[in-house]
């Protein structure tokens, strides 16, 4: 090949036999490194700034081999990495890796094409509404979703991107009818748990920050947004002669996975002719299972439906399922058309352009990864996938609650469990530090990597099991550094408890 | 493991060796597609729904062997794949892969992190910071939008992403001075030659319709913006108590590669206090040359500038690397912090926490890829690919130029050549329909693919060199291509005048 490299031996742009090497080299490495994942502390334990002092200040002139760059990988760049496929990893939710998604990566790396319309890579779109109405069914969505019927499914980057598209369609269609300087009274409703991608869909929409309605859910219904709630405010709203606009519902919350009741959400949305948009990032892979559907109930109310099959279910990041009821509010809204991208099937209206479906015009070969792991594991293997999780966290949640000094905060509905140490002497005051102060501790470990949340005001651990290679063992070993640092951190606190009362007597 | 599959063959959810066994196979699959590239026919000649047909209507209950997905990849979806990478690809603008690329992207979904802030991999946002430090050097950015200045880099998915946020951090910057009600007065500068990101970025960010200026160009400045034609709108709205927002400047845009006078239209940007935004997509990669880099003076008056390693720097989709010279103008505009988020070191202010310069909140490992195109070619190795591209586009203008029957419409600048073919007789009225039949029968031939543009009201055919294995004989084959068909084309058209004239007679 004339181009990069004339000498023999260096990295030529593209070559099949020099790929099939170095690729060999590379699969070799991303296999060493499962195996070894274990020995990394999971959360990274660098200091700010740590790379530059690593790295050199430009990029080279002359071209470096692969062993060097490996080698820098493993010295210099693995340090800094928090290892979110590591079985240690239960921080925020799960971003699984799988072996089929990582082979749909490769493959989709691979044949690299870019698919905003489908005259671009006609298999790329084809594929993607084919496999989204397979996962439709497995979520048994109304066949409104499909694309058999007036809506569709569209795999956007992140859940981010999935709330911004339905909130600007919403506003466009509701603009339409009551004018576009009403900007400023359309109003969103979501709840305290919502997550704050709706707040950021809010701002770049032009949403007025004063009709952001975040509305209050209480400890007592376990953190779900209340229908009584939402029909005061909408009221309290149309009074003042504001616009009701779209109501984000979620199953699964990020703090603690609540579920909103969405069958009474989603009538009081439509008789208030509000877009319905649900949020079932993390939780929605768990309704693949049968006797978790029940939580989907309501969804025929929807107007727009968003799952991450690259949170658990197996499919790597980015991989967003949005399905919406009606595509063409997609289209008007988020449709350009010029001339270098006219064609004879985007004119003849018998294709889908997934451009008109987003935000970016460009886009990877996303399905292909989804297919291979709907193939590959099949919807036996993903519920036996997630219904594994679920236990691991079951058999957590009785680790905790056999320990009288920990406390379960709100029940366990799926792989998340929300839990807190307890404070000597029952010491409310204390007690958001010590946790504080436990989250430190396992974290700085290395033997796992938990996050936290605030929950009616408490400082909340939050437990989510859902690596692809955690295992009963794990969790064990979990529960095991959690109570040694909670027994190091209450004797300190008593010690400190006992020096304070012996001082000031 | 535990998991998916518990009979031994069957996949499983992650597993080191099964993931090596099939890794490889997987390397070897996607080797042999780059050894056998040439005998695709270049764009996919499948017909709408053509995959439903081959595909079962739900996903599979049971887990199915990888060697069956592969064989219907080959067999179902290959034919319904446009050949991004194919020597023959000259349509719209190139989207490299490379080997660098891939084994960046093999890579970045092997440790499959999600890097939404620092603590959530802190080598991911620091990799991130030197790599778009790095490419500022080597196309010779002014220090303020190193990572050492007020601004810095940041990887987007597209160009359209990255116009985005720079809008909606104009649009809050301004609101704030003028008051949130006057959304319906800003107003939005751009070219009649600059990509529809913009108008969708408008769309999104809710610029009114009306206060959206496509400025006119002229074939006889090439296309370029002029300053003039600028400053008289500019003073018009303002004129008319609307306030100019933003003006997008392009280099190399997509219709022809024309290039914006940066320096005269910024230092007008400038004196308006408008946000002056410059997308170098496609032609950004060129001016790592020293003979190309005169096209980006005037950059130093930008307030972002982008461009997309993926398009023609060997860096695999999606790669859009974004500038700004002020970063805290899109921290305001984007950032949320919920309490599940919370963490030391953002909350130190030491550590950059990228969720907030983007759209989404999770993002992939792309600076890895990036990372490591820039050392396995190294900057020789990077200009030497450019340089390469460009003389094969000159060789290509050389043999059009040859030929009478045949038009250049624009000097080339890049390695895109705008050209068409003549009618007979000069009948202009001919001759957007012959041109435009000439693409379907070279595209139809499979031996390559070319997209149009219309230029002045012209139908015109753009040939993009810039696939990584496009050598001097495929530029050849393509010339041989369109002269047979231009020949077969007129001959068609000479008789059906004759038999018309015989008719008239």
């Amino acid at each position: 090949m004339v181009g990069v490299c004339r000498e023999g031996g260096k990295m030529k742009a593209m070559d099949s036999e020099q790929l099939r090497e170095y690729g060999h080299q590379m699969v070799d490495f991303v296999a060493d490194y499962y195996k070894t994942i274990e020995n990394f502390p999971v959360l990274s334990q660098v200091q700010p700034g740590y790379l530059r002092e690593l790295l050199p200040d430009s990029a080279p002139v002359h071209p470096e081999p692969l062993q060097d760059v490996l080698d820098d990988v493993k010295s210099k760049i693995f340090q800094g990495v928090t290892h979110w496929q590591s079985p240690g990893y239960y921080a925020y939710f799960p971003s699984n890796s799988s072996i089929a998604g990582f082979l749909g990566e490769m493959l989709s790396a691979g044949v690299n094409i870019v698919g905003f319309s489908w005259i671009s890579c006609p298999a790329a779109t084809e594929l993607e509404v084919i496999v989204l109405d397979w996962l439709a069914k497995l979520l048994q969505l109304p066949h409104v979703f499909l694309s058999t019927g007036k809506g569709g499914g569209v795999i956007q980057g992140t859940a981010s991107e999935a709330v911004l598209v339905a909130l600007v369609a919403a506003r466009d269609r509701m603009l339409k009818k009551v004018g576009k300087d009403s900007m400023g009274k359309l109003v969103v409703y979501s709840a305290d748990q919502t997550h704050a991608s709706m707040q950021k869909a809010c701002q770049i929409a032009g949403i007025y920050p004063e009709n952001i309605r975040i509305l209050k859910t209480e400890s007592s219904s376990e953190y779900a947004l209340s229908p009584q709630v939402l029909s005061a405010a909408i009221s309290q709203d149309v009074a003042s002669g504001l616009i009701p606009l779209l109501l984000c519902a979620t199953i699964g919350t990020t703090s603690s996975t609540a579920v909103d009741p969405l069958l009474a959400l989603g009538k009081i949305a439509k008789s208030n002719g509000i877009w319905f948009h649900i949020d079932g990032a993390y939780a929605g892979s768990a309704c693949i299972c049968p006797e978790f559907r029940q939580y989907l109930d309501g969804v025929e109310e929807a107007d727009s439906f968003c799952m991450n099959a690259h949170k658990w279910l197996l499919t790597n990041f980015d991989c967003s399922a949005l399905w919406v009821r009606d595509r063409s509010a997609l289209i008007e809204s988020l449709s350009t058309y010029p001339e270098y991208l006219r064609n004879k099937a985007s004119e003849a209206n018998t294709v889908v352009d997934y451009k008109d479906w987003q935000i970016p015009l460009g886009r990877r070969f996303r399905s292909l990864k989804l297919w291979m792991v709907m193939r590959l594991y099949g919807q036996e293997g993903l519920q036996s996938y997630i219904r594994n999780h679920i236990s691991l966290a079951k058999r957590f949640e009785e680790l905790v609650l056999q320990d009288s000094r920990f406390e379960v905060i709100t029940p366990r509905k799926f792989a998340l469990l929300c839990f807190r140490l307890l404070p000597p002497a029952n010491d409310e005051t204390q007690c958001d530090k010590l946790n504080r102060e436990l989250l430190e501790a396992v974290n700085s470990s290395g033997k796992m990597f938990i996050s936290h949340t605030v929950l009616s005001g408490k400082y909340v651990l939050r437990l989510a099991v859902g690596a692809p290679l955690t295992e009963e063992r794990h969790i064990d070993i979990a529960w095991q550094v959690l109570q040694e640092k909670a027994t190091t951190l209450l004797k300190a606190y008593k010690n400190d408890i006992q020096i304070h009362s012996n001082g000031s007597v």
